[in-house]
């Protein structure tokens, strides 16, 4: 953990550099001070298709689904959403400053009882 | 709000407009009058791989997640989702009359206490 | 039912058959006898962009989400989840024994009254 999932309209490929973005969610998921380095796993997916909103062509989105392991406090959630959220609004600020974007983002706790995971980066970075 | 994602088998492509689709669920969301247009976003993800029910080259399926703000009864949420799941299955009723096909929708709640966003689609629609 | 969802990292196309791995995990799911083939959607999403721990170039993850539908107990869901995870282990034993990669499951139950499906597969396979 954590993992953050990005899903992104098609055209941002063309004014943004969605790689960038990712790196700019892992260091703020870093600075956050909850997760280890270890376990961040920024993705971004592009959409084959889309209809948002009332369909102008310039119409964008990005929506960020991020999924942590059990055992934080709602107010440390909350802090380290709005430190990553952040970033991404950072990153955005162009097309937030014009009348055609929405950016969203949520935290989802996984259930430890239903999780399966293995990690062999862990290791190596403890080194 | 809301944000519909739908999944799907590759060779649907082949056989149907999948961003028609997206624009058919966006109209349902707008009739169901649950939601303001401006956090209509409706995407889909072409799946790369897949192994689906008995491995027939024919069996295909359509799995949507629609994700909205809390808030709304129960009573709502179902009468909005049987009317958007409707105009999915109006659009693949060819589909559905085979014995290949498998579609799917699960509607889910976000806490408003782990959820950011900025709409700057709304201004600009509220005119 | 059951929905699983695979997100993985560009770079797996290149050293392991990611459709191989979806038919794996498929066996997996009927060999844990608590599913019916007919409901069974596997399903792989290659990012186009990510971001992963240290951000080393071999880094690589693998991320998969079951969606089953509700009415098994906790138990029966924790042995299918162990199981179906164990052939995910064992497609990327090569992968799991280097430094650089990372493997997770999680399973989540649907609630029915929020659920909407349709399914032409079953009536074929009971035949």
């Amino acid at each position: 953990m954590p993992h953050l999932s990005i899903q992104y309209s098609p055209q941002l490929d063309d004014s943004h550099d969605i790689s960038a973005l990712c790196h700019d969610l892992s260091d703020a998921i870093t600075e956050s001070a909850l997760f280890p380095v270890a376990g961040i796993r920024v993705r971004a997916f592009r959409a084959d298709h889309e209809s948002v909103a009332d369909r102008h062509p310039d119409n964008a989105f990005v929506a960020m689904q991020m999924y942590i392991g059990a055992g934080r406090t709602l107010e440390e959630q909350q802090r380290a959403g709005a430190h990553i959220y952040a970033a991404a609004e950072a990153f955005f600020a162009d097309r937030l400053a014009g009348a055609h974007f929405m950016l969203s983002m949520e935290i989802f706790e996984n259930r430890a009882d239903l999780s399966w995971k293995r990690n062999s980066v862990h290791p190596r970075l403890k080194g």
